[in-house]
Order: structure tokens, then C-alpha cells, then sequence
């Protein structure tokens, strides 16, 4: 087959390469444009060193070492969760901070688990050999099979010392298997309060200039002790200089660059505007009900701002997908790939009906997308107990399957991780799952219609909210002995169960299977093939040089400490201490804590405080250190500016920044707000 | 000049002709098009007759009269804010509905005013006079100046007896003075149970079938006695046939039907998604808030309906926007009409520059979009209270100037109604309003910036909540005296006021007025400017036998009784009484009240309850006399089905559908369960 080389279609591939533009996979690295524009080597021992270092929250966030014995860097807000969960109506840590000044004083997170990426294998040719031939559905299923297959060959080679997990790359053109070191007993260590970690709250999340100390130690364990971390990163005590390159390693959640013209599409008419119209009702709710009590504050303090990031994320993706420009480059870049393979007839074969497949695919699932979304996806059903009691109803009955049988939620090598969330002590406070429960079959009464079957099937005659309240106020499942007893049942105790909740689920499920079973095989098995189609093109037209949407999994990003150019403004790359205080109003959310009220004399007014950086991030990055060319870290990347959102789709280097914390302020915080020299000394950078 | 014809861009007028599309002017009725595919004759004096029977309700609605005593019949939802006015904690007419068996009974509404068309006249070439050779800007100013000297003769002519309202027609293509004759005493009635006239609440609105008894009867007074009517709308008993020619006379409200496509993308990018944000929260707000006490639940019932009504309307625009293939239709018409314009040296010179001036209308809106809409169209301070406030601080200010130089809305022929509506005497409930004002200031810094100088204005160091708890506290503008002495005080009151609303109000008005002068200047002015001589342009090209866009103007449009196709199924036109009570599970929204229960046996099950039609209506129109071809009135228009709202900016003869009242279960509920015969009486209809 021959390469063709296309001016318009290569064109973001030599963007890239100018523009710090890219989520890398570590083995695929371009070293050669960084030392080119920046004039710094990243070799592979550097790369190794940050890989090792580098950790996964599998809560979807980031993390890094930070000394020998497994101290952990992460964002404040990537622990929310944990501090939620260890947390009283007597004793908010939120509000508080929290300070273990020895190990023994460390909590454990229930449920949290911490993974490094130690190894990885390409499988490509392996699913292609088992899915040859097959019709869509068939090989979607065949490779599901052969990947759980996969994972559980690649743990028990470990001898159960690695998690393994498959990965799939540029939508479909790669697949490999990542091998994990986990660690599933996690502490927390030191967590600033709730008004510093988050100064500014919603109104000033992705914005810049900026002042969060947005940062928490956690600490890895195993075998009851601190973990032996011999790969970590030294810090910088100073942060980075202006103009500095830097690099970002971590897991970006995920990110649509690859995605066809009618996939955005979907989103912008589809997916995004249902999103943004239930969770603003949802905020709406939360902001109501948290003044009903000093406890219903304290049970969704974090979590508003939580739903608020996932709104501002959205309203700004719908912002960037109305960009008919934009959308029109994508469209052009589209057609030049389609005419390139049209143009020859062995590519046509191969890949021509890629675009057809996808346009079938988005047909199919607009046809039942609401009856999916709320039943099988349960957002007619939101909360933690009704998650428990569909993981018990569905993992109970799919463990009697063949491993490679089962939904993958369930195959063997979930099922520690899956257990360990399912039976970890988390605080559930009924009265909020009863604000979701009621919220949620009210939407799913709105979107479905009150003739649905299943809208008459859940409510009957009554009510949302009686039926939201009947339905928390019977159940168990806020009991995790409860929980246990059920899973350790199985299918006989499931069946057994009268806990309404449970049976609810039961009575749900076969239909919700038919529709993710429809899923799989009309939305799911064209989609992947022809995605699959367009990343083998891609591959064969413009070679493999070029970076995979994000995954979840590690990958380096580069760039350089910068500000950009906003309504005629320079904006300046970095913030001061100084200018916290003055934008205090003491009022929340822009109100700073005591302690840093009474360390201010001590403070150092321009030490410099948040900063941003050229480099390619997104959610899932949050936590992720900001790196030096000497290896140093110098940052942590807790957000992107508000033109970072439009990143979901493409990069524009001119006005895309992340936002980091400034090592320079952890340390004079630790120092001299927290008096934790001792958490310094462990950093190896005690004076 | 030349008469060009385009066969794409005629398309939508011959469309118009044979697809019952039109909100017409009734001088301007296309009568020979209902003739010849009806086969029936719509005369002058049918219309003159529809004309005079048919009201307008000041709060935006339409009414018919039903009796030569000033019974007026409208909707239900109409009426929400007269009923809520006149409801206390011990008396929710809302849920009890409401019968005044005596005209001493029957209750005035609070602030409320129906308006009859009687004659209007065209005024286009006075305007086109005055303006001639200004700027854009100036002739904005000069142009309003005159409709407001235009409006203030024509009463004077009257010697009291008219109100005179200046009315631009395609979207500036024509001026007319309309000539109302006003009652501004406004009496309830009849209404029957919220559960009754809204059965399905919001998941049914929009939808169809249907079983709402969405009406309502008022009835005008004049000097204390039920108003003279001798034109008014008798009822055919059985109501209409399938199939039958049906005629809606109305006020629709408005439709953006002849918007350029940069317009279209304005509201698709900026307007509606900042609204179904906002309204999405406060819909969750509000809901969260009714539960946390009987009065709340109260005082936003209906309010809630509102709201959601209005962000269904406003989800299905945006739907209807991101329909790629009516946007290209749409943009398509466009080109063939700038191409036909740009051939024509003439046209050209005359209209060649209309669109420029839109796309520069719409950058500079899009510059201060936010802080236009959050300071000076008060979405930062949303509330009565702080409304009263602004109208008198504004209102004091503007009456010392001329008349013609005022601010519109407080022109001379404006201030009875603004006056009525000031001083009424409407119960305010502070805990609502605190909840408004605290919603709407978070809003304001969320969409200004924490930092914007009108966030610290009025802000300063406060949090939202605790300011609006302040001033709604403090203000004592819920005192109906209280304003009328303000507002009779004038300035000087105004300026020796501590009340905090009004101070508050009195800060902002110097920089809101700057926003209001930037966008009249530099928004309007270009925008009318273009849009006057695209309307030129297409009277040339394409004649006038047209509709122009809705205006909350009396117009006529026809149809017939017919149901559509949707997903393969053929809807029936017709609902009946029987499947009301199958369908109602006893819970909210659809629970049947009492009386219904109570009068289920005496109901002929067979009863036809609501119907729809093929004619073209919109928001305003609710309340509409539905007219059969021998002048009775056979139903009453109330809603249109999820179609009907993409009608906004198209019209789709395949699936939009009005939403009316049979008038048979109308009578049917008045006898059997109101036990209301005196006023089928009245209708002239007893048996």
C-alpha cells in the first residue's frame, strides 16, 4: 500500500510537533521535537524514572511519590471521597485539615486504591487473529473474551503480583496489556482545609490567575506498613522558572480528538445538553438542600463542587463544539482522509465503510439513548445504594458465568478491586440518596415519557418521591455486613433477598441487559470497527508518529511554563501570595482559613503561589506532577484554564494552559501555615 | 426595479400556501387559499366578527368573549397568577379551584388587563420620514420617538377611549399604530382544580394525547359592571369533527422565522444554552425548596410549571437549531436572497449591507452579552422586589424628561398599565424572593467573574445568601402604599429613600444605563437597520403575500382537525374522558381531583376532551378561540404537541400540532361536575 503524503490531513500531526501539543504513551515519546524546540534531552532513564514514579488514584486521578516510604502527592480535590468518608458531623476534616504527624496518627481511605504502571505488551495482533472474519458483534465479543483471557494469563504469570489490565489505543488501531503494582490500603496523611485547597470554589475553577493550595500526602501501604517506594521525585524548592520547559506524566481520562464529524456531532445535539440540563436541575437541588442543615452542608459541600466542575466542563464543550469553524476543519481533515482512501482501491476495501459504521452506530443508539442511559446506565436510579444493589444483583449472577463469558465489570481480575469498593465502610447519608433517588426517576419520568413500560414498571402508581422514600428508608445496603453476606450468597441469597432495593435491581435487570446487550452489539460493535477501520488508515496514510486519545492510562505531555495572550492582556504565568489575602473577602468561597490568617505576617508575599504551563492535560491528570528537565518536580498540575476544556476535542496552543501549584508555596505552606517541618524532612529537602 | 423569481427561495411561501403555515395578519388573511383547499369562505365580516370577540391578556395571553356580558374564556394556566394573588395559606383556590356562582362573587385580579383590537392603521412611511438620512443609532432614537408621539395622538383622538400601540411587523418591513380598547378590571370567574386543568404536569406538557381542562373564565368590568361584549364567540356544544377546517385567532408571541442564520447560531451558541442553564438550577432550587414547607410548596406550584414550561420550549429550540439540514435550508434561502439582491444594482445599493450589519450587531452583543443580561435586563437580581425597585427609580427619573425622549416603557401611554401593575395589591413572599435573589447573584458571578467591577459593586465583601437575606428583609417594597409613595414622590423620594432595594437599584442605574444606551446604539440600531431592509428586499423580490413573524399581535391562521404520524403510529386527533381516569394513578401530576372522582359515573366516558389541529400557533396564542368555518367555537387552544415548538423557526406540516380544549368537555365538566349551568346559560347553550 502506499503512503500518501496530505498536506491538509498531516497538518495537525506537524502542529503537534511545534505546538506542545499531545498526550504520549511513554514508549512513543517525541524526544527528538522536544530536544529541537527546547533544547532539553528527555531520555528513556528519565522516562523510566517518571513512569515508576508516577501513580494512578483509581478514583480517576493522579499521583506521584514523594519519598521512599510511599508518600503520595495528589490534588486535595482528587481525595474529596476519602476525607468524606472520615469524616463526622463532629469532625469535618474538609473544614478542618487533617495532620497525621506520625504513621499512626495516617487514616485509611475505605476503598481507595493506588496502582503504577510497571509494564506493558502490545497484543494487537492477538485480538486481530481472534476476531478475524467475524461479523461485528460476534468479534465485539470475541475480543472482549480474548482480552479478559489476556489479563488473567498476564496476572498469574505474576503470581498475583500484578494487576493486569487491557488498554485500548488510537480508538481501536492498538491494544495492549498494562501491567499494574497496586497497592489497596491507602492513608491519608496531610490535607489543608476546604477554603484553601479550593480557594474561589466554582467561580473560580478553570480560571487564572489562581490561589488553591490544591494539594494532599496520601501515603501507599502494604503489608500493614509504608510501602517501599525507591522511585520518587525529588522536589524543587523553588518551583519553576518562567520560560522553563516542563513535563507532565499521569492518566488523562479522556479526551474525543479522534472522533468522526458525526460523533461530535452526537455529543453537541445529544449527549451534551441532556447532561447539562440534568445536573444543573441537580446542583439546583443540592445548593437548596444543603441549607435545610449544618449536616446536609457537610454531606454535599464537596460534591456541589464537584457536579459544578462537571458543568463547567460541559457548558464549555458544548461551547467548543457550536465552534462551526472548527467543526468545519474537522470536517475538511475527515475528507481528505476519506478521498485518501477512496483514492486506493486496497484501503477502500479495507477501511472505505468505516464512516458508514460509525453513522449506523449514532442512528442506532439515538433511538433508544434515553431508555439506555436511564435503566441501563441508571441515571433514572442515581445514588450509592442502588449502585450496590445492581453490582450485587448483576456481579452475583455473572460470576456463575466462564470468566470470559461475563460483563468485563465482573471478570476475574475486577473482582478484587470491585469487592474492596463494595465492601469499604463509607458513610451513606440516606436523606441525600433519598434528594438523588427522587431527582433521578423524576428525570427518567421526564425523558421516557409516563407511558414508558419502564417508567410505569418502577413508579406504578406511585409518586417519585414516596417511592425514593420508601425504597432508602427499607434498605440495608448502607451496611456493609449487609453487603458482604449478600455477595458471599450469591445467587441464592440475592434471590432469597426481600431488601427492596435489591429487588428492584433484580426486577430491572433482564430488561436492562436486553439494552446494553443491543448496545453492545448495534452502537458498541460498529462503532469500535470503525474506529478501528479509521486508525488503521491513519496509521497506513500518515504512519505512527503521532499520540492516542486519552485512556486512563500514563502518558507525558511537554511544554513550557507560560502565560497567553487573553483580550489584548498578557496574562502572567505566575500568581503571589500577597494577592490571596488581598482577594479574600472572608466569605466562602473566598474566604482563607485561620491558620493562614495567622501565618500571614510569617508568609513570604511573593512566593510564587499557582502558575501555568503550555503542556496538554485533562481530567484524570488532576494530581499529576509537573517535572523539570532535571527531573525535579517543580509543580502540581491541579486544572487547565478555561480554553483547556475546548482541549477535549483539539489542542490550541496558543490559548491552552494547565494550572498547577507552585512547589515554592507547598513548601512555605507545610513550613510555616502547618508547621509540618517533618513532612518536609521526608520530602529530603529540610533545611 | 425587477420581480425575480427564486424558485428556492419561494419555496417556503408556496409551502406556506398548501401547509396551513401563517400567523397572518387579519388584513392580509389568505383567504383565497383556505378556499380552495377547504373549500370554505372566510370573509371580511367572519374576521371582523373573530376579531372583536378575541382578547388579549396583558400578561401575555389571548381570551374570546363568550357572552355579550364580558365573559371571557382563556386558559387555566392563564390565570396562575390572578388565582396565586388571590390565594392565602388557609385558601389555595389553586388546589380547590374556584366558581363565583353571582357576579358578587366573581374576584378582580390584581393588576391584570384584557385588550380588544378595534382598528389599526399603517404608519410605515412617518417612520421612514423621520429617519430618513440618519445613522443607524440616531434614526433608532428618532424612529422610537415618533412611535411614542404616534401612539400619544392617536389617544388623544380617542379622548381616552383607546390605547394605542405602536406594532413593527416583519421585523421592520412595516409600522402600525393598533388601537386597543382596554378593561383594566379584570374579575375570576371560573376555574377548576389545578390537578384537573394540568393533569400531567410538565412530564405531559407538550405531549399528546392529552386530558387537560386548561380553562378559565374571566370577565371584563367596566365602572363596576360586567362589560357590554355584544361581540362574542358562540360555542358549538359538540365540538369539532375530524377533520374539520378549524381558524385560531390569537396573540401568538413571538417566532424567529425570517432571522438570518447568524441570528439562528446566536441563539443556538449563546442564548438558550445560558438560559436552560440558569433555569435548569433554579428549577432544582425551586423544587428542593417546596418540600421544605406547605406555604413553599404553595407559593411556587405553579411557578415550577412555569418554569419547566419554559425549559422545554427552550430545549427544543436548541434541538431544532442543531438540525444541521434546516440550518443549510435555512442558509440556502439566504444566499439565493443576498444573490438576487446583489444582481439588482439597485437592491444592491438599497439592501446590500443588511447582513454586515446583523454580524456586527451580534459581535458586539456577544462582546457584553452577559453583563447586559445580568445588570441591565436584571438577570443578577431576579425577584418583585427588586423589579418594583428598578421601575421606580427608572420610572421617577424618566417621567421628568419629554415624552418622547423616555425610555419606552415609561412613555406617557405606557404609565396607566405600568401604574395599575405597581401599586397592585399582589401578596410577595419574601422566603421566594430570597431564594431568587440569592439564586441570581450566584449566577451574576458566575457569568461576570468573581472580579468584575459589578460583582464587587454589589456584592462588596458579602456572600450572596446573606445579602439577599439582608435586603429582602430590610426592603419595604412589598407594601403596595409603600411604592405608591415612591413612586408619586418621584425623584426626590426616591433619592431621600433608605429603603436597601431601592438604594440598590439607584447604584446600578447610572452603569446600566450605559449598557442599555451601548445596546440600543450598537446592537438595535444595526440590527433593525438590517433587518428593515432584508424585509425590503423580500417585499420587492418576493411580494407581500406573506406573514410576518409573531409579535403579540392579533393573527389568524387555519387548519383542520388531524392527527400525524410519529415513529410509524397514526395519532388520533381526538382524546376521550374514559381514558383520563385509566390513565390517573392518584399521585401527582396525574391524580383527578375529587369532583372528578366524585362525578366519574355521570361522565359520558365517550366525551371527546382534548384535540389537535394543523394550525400554526405559539406561546402568547395560549387561550385562543379555536373557530370552526360557521364562527362557533368548537375548542380552546392551550398547548401544541413537541413538534410544534421547532415552529419557533420553521414550519413542519407533517408534525406541527396545536393542543386545544373540546369545547364539548368543556361543557361536560361545567354541568356534570361544577354543577355550573348557570353559566352554560350564560353561553346562551343550556338545554
Amino acid at each position: 500500500m502506499t503512503r500518501i503524503f496530505l498536506t491538509l490531513a498531516s497538518f495537525s500531526l506537524s502542529v503537534a510537533a511545534i505546538a506542545d501539543e499531545g498526550m504520549w504513551t511513554l514508549d512513543n515519546f517525541p524526544a527528538e521535537a522536544v530536544a529541537e524546540k527546547y533544547g532539553v534531552e528527555v531520555g528513556d532513564e528519565w522516562l523510566r524514572q517518571a513512569q515508576l514514579s508516577t501513580t494512578r488514584l483509581e478514583n480517576g486521578c493522579t499521583g506521584s511519590f514523594a519519598s521512599s516510604d510511599g508518600l503520595v502527592l495528589t490534588n486535595n480535590h482528587c481525595t474529596w471521597g476519602c476525607i468524606r468518608n472520615l469524616s463526622t458531623a463532629e469532625r469535618n476534616l474538609s473544614d478542618e485539615g487533617f495532620i497525621a504527624r506520625s504513621n499512626d496518627e495516617e487514616l485509611q481511605c475505605p476503598g481507595e486504591q493506588i496502582s503504577v504502571l510497571v509494564d506493558f505488551e502490545e497484543v494487537t495482533d492477538k485480538i486481530a487473529a481472534v476476531t478475524a472474519g467475524m461479523h461485528e458483534a460476534q468479534a465485539n465479543e470475541a475480543r472482549k473474551a480474548e482480552l479478559t483471557r489476556l489479563e488473567s494469563a498476564c496476572e498469574a504469570a505474576s503470581d498475583g503480583e500484578r494487576s493486569c489490565e487491557a488498554v485500548t489505543l488510537y480508538n481501536g488501531g492498538q491494544y495492549y496489556i498494562y501491567e499494574y503494582k497496586r497497592y489497596d490500603d491507602v492513608r491519608l496523611v496531610f490535607a489543608p482545609e476546604l477554603d484553601i485547597a479550593a480557594f474561589g470554589g466554582d467561580p473560580d475553577n478553570f480560571n487564572f490567575p489562581r490561589w488553591c493550595l490544591d494539594m494532599t500526602f496520601l501515603r501507599a501501604y502494604e503489608d500493614g506498613k509504608p510501602a517501599q517506594t525507591p522511585n520518587f521525585l525529588r522536589w524543587r524548592a523553588g518551583g519553576p522558572q518562567a520560560d522553563e520547559p516542563v513535563f507532565i506524566t499521569g492518566h488523562p481520562g479522556s479526551t474525543n480528538r479522534l472522533l468522526t464529524v458525526a460523533q461530535l456531532k452526537f455529543q453537541r445535539d445529544v449527549t451534551l445538553p441532556l447532561w447539562l440540563l440534568r445536573y444543573s436541575e441537580l446542583r439546583g437541588r443540592m445548593l437548596a438542600w444543603q441549607d435545610t442543615s449544618d449536616e446536609a452542608a457537610r454531606v454535599v459541600q464537596q460534591r456541589i463542587l464537584g457536579y459544578e466542575n462537571g458543568i463547567k466542563v460541559r457548558r464549555n464543550q458544548l461551547k467548543a463544539l457550536h465552534n462551526d469553524g472548527m467543526i468545519e476543519r474537522k470536517a475538511a481533515e475527515e475528507q481528505a482522509l476519506r478521498e485518501a482512501v477512496a483514492a486506493d482501491p486496497e484501503l477502500a476495501a479495507a477501511y472505505g465503510e468505516a464512516w458508514d459504521l460509525i453513522g449506523r452506530s449514532l442512528d442506532t443508539h439515538q433511538n433508544f439513548y434515553e431508555e439506555h442511559l436511564f435503566i441501563e446506565n441508571s441515571a433514572g436510579l442515581l445514588g450509592q445504594l442502588f449502585s450496590y444493589a445492581r453490582t450485587i444483583v448483576r456481579g452475583t449472577a455473572e460470576r456463575e458465568k466462564a470468566d470470559g463469558e461475563r460483563i468485563r465489570a465482573y471478570r476475574d481480575t475486577a473482582l478484587p478491586g470491585l469487592e474492596q469498593r463494595l465492601f469499604a465502610a463509607r458513610p451513606v447519608s440516606k436523606e441525600f440518596e433519598q434528594l438523588q433517588l427522587t431527582f433521578s426517576l423524576e428525570k427518567m419520568r421526564e425523558w421516557l415519557g409516563p407511558d414508558s413500560h419502564w417508567v410505569r414498571m418502577i413508579l406504578g402508581n406511585e409518586a417519585p418521591n414516596a417511592l425514593a422514600a420508601n425504597l432508602v428508608s427499607a434498605t440495608k445496603l448502607d451496611d456493609p455486613a449487609f453487603r458482604k453476606k449478600l455477595w458471599e450468597g450469591g445467587v441464592a441469597a440475592v434471590e432469597a433477598s426481600d431488601d427492596p432495593l435489591i429487588r428492584l435491581a433484580a426486577a430491572i435487570d433482564p430488561g436492562a441487559r436486553e439494552l446494553r446487550s443491543r448496545y453492545e452489539d448495534e452502537v458498541e460493535a460498529p462503532r469500535i470497527l470503525g474506529e478501528g477501520m479509521i486508525a488503521d488508515a491513519r496509521f497506513e496514510l500518515y504512519g505512527t508518529d503521532t499520540y492516542p486519545d486519552a485512556t486512563f492510562t500514563l502518558r507525558a505531555t511537554y511544554g513550557a511554563v507560560e502565560g497567553w495572550q487573553e483580550r489584548g492582556k498578557t496574562i502572567d504565568p505566575f500568581t503571589r501570595t500577597s494577592r490571596l489575602f488581598e482577594r479574600a473577602t472572608g466569605q466562602r468561597p473566598f474566604s482563607v482559613p485561620t491558620s493562614w490568617s495567622k501565618a500571614r505576617e510569617d508568609l513570604d508575599p511573593d512566593t510564587p503561589f499557582n502558575f501555568v504551563a503550555t503542556t496538554d492535560i485533562t481530567g484524570g491528570n488532576s494530581g499529576s506532577p509537573m517535572i523539570a528537565a532535571d527531573g525535579t518536580l517543580v509543580g502540581l498540575a491541579f486544572d487547565g484554564n478555561i480554553h483547556s476544556i475546548a482541549g477535549d476535542y483539539w489542542f490550541d496552543p496558543s490559548l491552552n494552559r494547565t494550572v498547577g501549584v507552585n512547589a515554592a508555596i507547598m513548601l512555605e505552606a507545610l513550613k510555616k501555615v502547618y508547621d509540618a517541618n517533618f513532612l518536609i524532612e521526608e520530602l529530603t529537602l529540610a533545611d
